[in-house]
């Protein structure tokens, strides 16, 4: 069973285990500090298709077979997927599991779809709905840019506190607790937060507000500080945003500066690599959780971590419409074994 | 708890109910057979905002609101909410959810979001992670008109298999059974069905073997047959996808004629207002099953019934890059006290 512990966390009274993982990245990715984390690279950008957006769902397809052969698992055994990525109508996710055969329930929090995934895949397991599930998020730079940006071909200049969207993915198979797997503990699902910011190129900016409320409640709530854990990691706030993260926290007096990393500086060197504030999309945290923080987590390098992905819940149409960023933070606590 | 029976289905021990349920609706839909069962007419399709998009979110936060009150809850009693629509990266949804301060997880099941939200509301109330979750849903023609097909000002000529997007949102409220209001007693979600349909003007024929799978799954799992149910009520398949889904359960020796309704095709008089097909969009099966349905569930006239909500899986881009049309049908059995 799960149980609501202080406002909005959740604890899972069995914690499901992740018994698989597995993560996909681009070249660039592979050129970057994790180039030995992956599981597998894509140096072509297409992927052997014809289009970037299908090249995505490639990526999907490929990180959801890495994590069922470590799990030792097929497809049938798995009883829900959840899914989701950053293209209109999540198309990378139902065109790359449509061959699976496993039923699908699509999620969508932009960048912070891994951790809602995961938390819909414990719950799904502790409540007894599953044996089974899998989540698994995507990104793709080049789909991203012309989607969210402009062509590619346009060349546009990128602005300082703009971010670099992973190419790659990340699963996670999630089954009943076994003691010898990393294990989902605990879990805060955030609020949108919208703290007016509306400039698209300085996401790290909107989205850091929502992290900081759910890194805060989630605190409140455990009655833990940060020192209680080994790693406090955002998904993609990137420079701006992780410097924000940590003076927004310091106001109330949380001080995580030793312990927090962001996946979207771990998965690029952002001055070698010309990446300017750091890398996001949803297939920066799926891709860093799925390789470089479970396998520490496995082998017993962390043992309590948190995870925290952010999403920044705008689209292009909204900005042209002269909206602000609703931004919203899902906080996993993660622990070895 | 839940319980897993046969294959793919959960059955919901203690039966989440229904405590509260909202719908709102355009004017077009106020014009059609359901024009006195909708709790709110927005006869301004901007609905005092500057843009459609706009509108919508503020047909989501109405129908949360005549939901939250029908209940009478405030949102700060709300674990969660369940949402999603069919704008790009979902903007109906966390713009018209923002304000209320509740965690928010986004859904994306295309058309199939209502059953999916509503689903994902009862694993949470039943597993002890929410007191109290709620689903919303929305569509509006005039958005995804533009969004999916063409501007309106081009005045493009429909096919006849071509359904009209309903303007329209629909909410729930999900909580502990208390054996007096509607309660969900079982669920089945669907896999992604392609079976090669790649016109856009025919989600219906698209989406059909979905919906068959999803039925005949869910009637093996339980051992039931269709006379077991006063209602077998399927999303927008309109009139093309609802032929063929009964062609489709006949080949398999289930005869669901008698007893299946379409909320495409009960929310219009197809002729009449020249809809063609019918209705569809997320907007439409919420908007009906928030109103006509539960109504009916609630005054005993139905004791007994299945929603089944299909989505069809695609994007305008996908359409163009030459794809076909993947799909997905979520069922769920409501009960009436």
């Amino acid at each position: 069973m799960i149980k609501k512990i202080g406002s909005y966390t959740i604890e899972f009274e069995n914690m499901p285990a992740i018994v698989g993982f597995g993560s996909v990245a681009g070249k660039k990715e592979s050129e970057g500090p994790l180039k030995d984390c992956f599981d597998k690279i894509f140096y072509d950008a297409h992927a052997g298709q014809e289009s970037w957006e299908k090249a995505e769902s490639i990526f999907q397809k490929e990180a959801v077979a890495i994590a069922l052969g470590k799990a030792e698992k097929s497809p049938k055994d798995i009883d829900y997927i959840f899914a989701g990525d950053l293209l209109n109508q999540c198309i990378s996710s139902s065109f790359g599991l449509r061959d699976y055969n496993i039923p699908y329930l699509g999620q969508y929090g932009a960048c912070s779809t891994m951790a809602q995934s995961l938390i819909m895949a414990s719950v799904m397991v502790e409540s007894g709905a599953a044996d089974i599930s899998v989540c698994v998020t995507s990104s793709h730079f080049c789909a991203a840019e012309r989607q969210y940006r402009f062509p590619l071909e346009y060349g546009g200049q990128r602005t300082p506190t703009a971010q670099w969207t992973v190419t790659g993915a990340g699963s996670c198979i999630v089954t009943q607790s076994d003691k010898t797997h990393p294990r989902v503990a605990k879990a805060t699902v955030g609020k949108i937060v919208d703290m007016g910011v509306t400039d698209a190129n300085n996401m790290g900016a909107a989205m850091a507000p929502a992290a900081a409320q759910t890194i805060s409640t989630f605190l409140k709530d455990t009655n833990t500080k940060p020192s209680d854990y080994d790693a406090i990691i955002t998904g993609d706030l990137g420079m701006v945003g992780s410097d924000l993260l940590c003076k927004l926290l310091e106001e109330e007096n949380i001080d995580i500066k030793d312990k927090h990393k962001d996946c979207g500086l771990l998965i690029f060197d952002c001055e070698k690599q010309d990446v300017h504030a750091g890398g996001s999309g949803c297939g920066c945290a799926a891709s860093v959780f799925c390789s470089l923080i479970l396998n520490r987590l496995k082998n017993q390098e962390y043992r309590n971590i948190l995870l925290i992905a952010t999403g920044a819940l705008m689209s292009p149409t909204s900005t042209q419409q002269g909206e602000t960023i609703p931004s919203v933070a899902h906080l996993v606590n993660v622990i070895s074994k």
